[in-house]
C-alpha cells in the first residue's frame, strides 16, 4: 500500500515519482483511441476511423518570470486553461480539432503537490471542453518553473489548410467573438490605477476572458470545413500584430475599419473611465484567441455557417482584402485611408509557429 | 534586405525575431508530407498513403543545470543530436518510425546565435538520420536554458504494440547491441580519475556513444513488424531499471544472467583498469538508448528479423521470463539465483512517458 501525497508536500519532498503519483488520475491510462496512455516509453494512439485526416501540430512553452509569476496569488488551475487553450487556439486557427497532448512540466523543489494539481485540473478541463486528452508528459526538476504543451490536431484529408497566406484581393476581413477584454483583464490585475475596478460586477467578464480565454474550435473547424478561400489566424499577439502577419504573409493590403472592431459594452465604458480610444485599445489587446479570417463569403453565408456549427460565437466584418505590396490601412470615421507603418507595431513574437 | 545574424551575437540583442531567422534553415518549410511547416500558426502533415498508422506521441525535456551545463566545453551539437536521439529511441521502443518533431526553447539571453546553431545542427542532424523533420516550435525567453521536443512517430495499423506490460513466463530476454559505454564516456568527462584515460584513442568509442548514442529505430520497427509476443523498452536509465520495469509491469520474474551483458573489448579494459565488476558496470549504465525485449522467438529468428532488416545492431539472450509476483533475479556464475531487491536499484525516473 502506498501512502496518498498530501497536497502541502513539496515536489523536492515527494521526488518525480510522487510527482507522477500525484497527476496521474489526469493522464489517460488509454481507452478509446488512445491505445497506450501514461506508464510505458510512449503514447500510442489510434488512426481516426473512417476519413484519412491531417495532422495539426502546435507547441507553447511558458516559463516563469517571462509569462506567468509563482506566488501565493498565482491561480494555477487558470493559468493551467489558459496554456492549453493557447495551444488549441492555434489548432483551431488552421481549422483543425484537438486530439492529443503532451505536457513537459520543469518543477522547482519548492512548489507544493497542491498547485501542481490545480495547474493539471486546468490543463485536463481544458483539454476536455475542446475534446483533447492528455496522453503523456515529462517531469524534471527545475530552478524555475517551465510548462511546455504540444498538441495534435485533426482535419480531414483533402481539405485545404487555411493559411496566413490565403488573403486574396475582394475577400473581406472578419473577426469571430469580441476583443479588448483580455487587456483589459490584466489591467485589472496589474496596474494600480485599474484596481479599484476590480470589485465591480461588471468587470468580472474582464477579469475571466483574461484568466480564461475561449478558443474558437467549433468556429475554425466549421468555417474550414465550409469555405475553399480561407484564410485565418488567431489572436494571440494582438489584432494589429496579426493583421500585419496576414497581410505579409499574403502580400496584399488589408483595409480595416477601426470603428466596426466587436467590443462589449463593458469594454466601452471600460475605455471611458480610463480614458482610452476604444478601437486603439482593443485593436492592441492580446492574448484574444479570437480568430481573425480572410474569404469572399459575404456576411450572410459567415453567419450561416457559424450558426449551423452551434459555434460560439458569431464574427463580424470589419474590414476587406486589396491588392498589395504588403500594408495595412485603416479607415478614419470620414471613409479616409490611414496607413499603418510598420514600426508603430513591430512586435517580437516567439513563435516560430510551425 | 535584411542584415545575416552573427554567430557571436547574444540571444538577448536579436530578440527572438532574431532567433527565428537565424534558426529558420533547420525548420521544414514544407514539401513532402509536412503540408505546412514553420510560418503559421501550426505545422500540419499529410496522413500517410496507403495504410492506416497508429500515431507514437513521446516529449522530453532537458533544463540546464539538472540534464546539462552551460559553458564554454559545452558540445552544443552532441546535446542536440542526445536530446532528439533520446525522443528517438522512446518511439522505437514501441516499434515506431520518427516523423515530426517540435522543438520549444527557453533561450537565456547571453546565449550566443553560435551555440543555438550548433545545438539546432545537432537536432536537425538527429532526427534527419532516423527519418525525422523538425516541423515547428516555440522559442522563449528564460533566464535557464531549456529544450523540449515533442516526436511523433508511425506505427502500421493492427500491428501490436510492444508494451513493457507484455511479458509472458517462457519468453526469452534480448538486449540489442551493448551496454556500459555510456556510463565510461560519461566518467571520462566528469571523473578525474579516468580523466588520464581520455587522450587514448581506445576510449574514443566510449566518449562517442555517450556524447551520441544510437537509438535502434530500424531494429525496433522490424521485430515489432515480425513478432506478435513483444515486450520492448529501451535502455534510458540503466539495465538494472528497465528490467524491473518490465518485470512490474508484467507481473512476470526476470532471471537474468549479468555475465551474458553484452559489453565491447572497451569496456572490459575499462573496467579492469578501474577496478570494476563489468556486469556491474554494465548493468548500471544509462542513456544507452539500446532496446530490451522479451519475445519467445529464438536467438537464430531474432537474429533473422535483425539482419533482413538492416539493422544497427544485432541481439544477444540475456535472461528469460519466468512466472511471477514481479521480481528481478540473476544467475551467478554456479547457475544460482540471487534476488536483486528492489532497493538495490529504487529509481527516480522523470517519465510519466506515457
Amino acid at each position: 500500500m502506498t501512502m496518498p501525497i498530501k497536497r502541502n508536500a513539496l515536489v523536492g519532498e515527494v521526488g518525480e515519482r510522487g510527482v507522477l503519483r500525484a497527476i496521474a488520475s489526469y493522464l489517460s491510462e488509454g481507452g478509446g483511441r488512445v491505445l497506450v496512455g501514461v506508464g510505458d516509453d510512449a503514447a500510442v494512439t489510434a488512426a481516426t476511423p473512417g476519413t484519412a485526416m491531417q495532422t495539426v501540430l502546435t507547441t507553447d512553452m511558458l516559463v516563469e518570470g517571462t509569462h506567468f509569476l509563482r506566488n501565493d496569488a498565482t491561480d494555477w488551475k487558470s493559468l493551467g486553461r489558459k496554456a492549453m487553450a493557447s495551444n488549441v487556439s492555434d489548432v483551431a486557427a488552421m481549422s483543425g480539432n484537438p486530439r492529443f497532448a503532451l505536457v513537459s512540466l520543469g518543477l522547482p523543489a519548492d512548489l507544493t503537490v497542491g498547485c501542481l494539481l490545480e495547474l493539471y485540473a486546468g490543463l485536463a478541463h481544458e483539454a476536455r471542453l475542446w475534446g483533447a486528452e492528455l496522453v503523456g508528459g515529462d517531469t524534471t526538476m527545475s530552478p524555475v518553473m517551465v510548462i511546455n504543451i504540444a498538441l495534435t490536431g485533426e482535419l480531414a484529408e483533402g481539405r485545404p489548410v487555411p493559411l496566413r497566406s490565403r488573403c486574396r484581393p475582394g475577400q473581406n476581413v472578419y473577426l469571430t467573438g469580441d476583443v479588448g477584454r483580455s487587456r483589459a483583464g490584466l489591467e485589472l490585475l496589474t496596474d494600480p490605477a485599474a484596481a479599484s475596478l476590480r470589485g465591480e460586477p461588471w468587470t468580472e467578464t474582464l477579469l475571466e476572458r483574461h484568466l480564461c480565454p475561449q478558443p474558437r474550435v467549433k468556429g475554425g473547424s466549421a468555417l474550414g470545413a465550409a469555405l475553399d478561400d480561407l484564410a485565418m489566424i488567431d489572436i494571440s499577439d494582438s489584432v494589429l500584430n496579426e493583421l500585419q502577419l496576414l497581410a505579409n504573409a499574403s502580400a496584399v493590403k488589408l483595409v480595416i475599419s477601426p470603428g466596426r472592431l466587436p467590443v462589449t459594452l463593458e469594454i466601452r465604458r471600460y475605455c471611458a473611465l480610463r480614458g482610452y480610444d476604444v478601437a486603439t485599445f482593443a485593436m492592441s489587446s492580446g492574448e484574444e484567441y479570437e480568430l481573425m479570417f480572410a474569404t469572399s463569403a459575404p456576411q450572410e453565408k459567415v453567419d450561416a455557417i457559424l450558426k449551423q456549427a452551434n459555434a460560439d460565437a458569431g464574427a463580424t466584418l470589419i474590414g476587406e482584402v486589396q491588392a498589395g505590396p504588403a500594408m495595412l490601412t485603416w479607415l478614419d470615421s470620414e471613409g479616409a485611408e490611414m496607413h499603418v507603418k510598420n514600426e508603430t507595431f513591430a512586435h517580437f513574437s516567439g513563435k516560430n509557429k510551425a
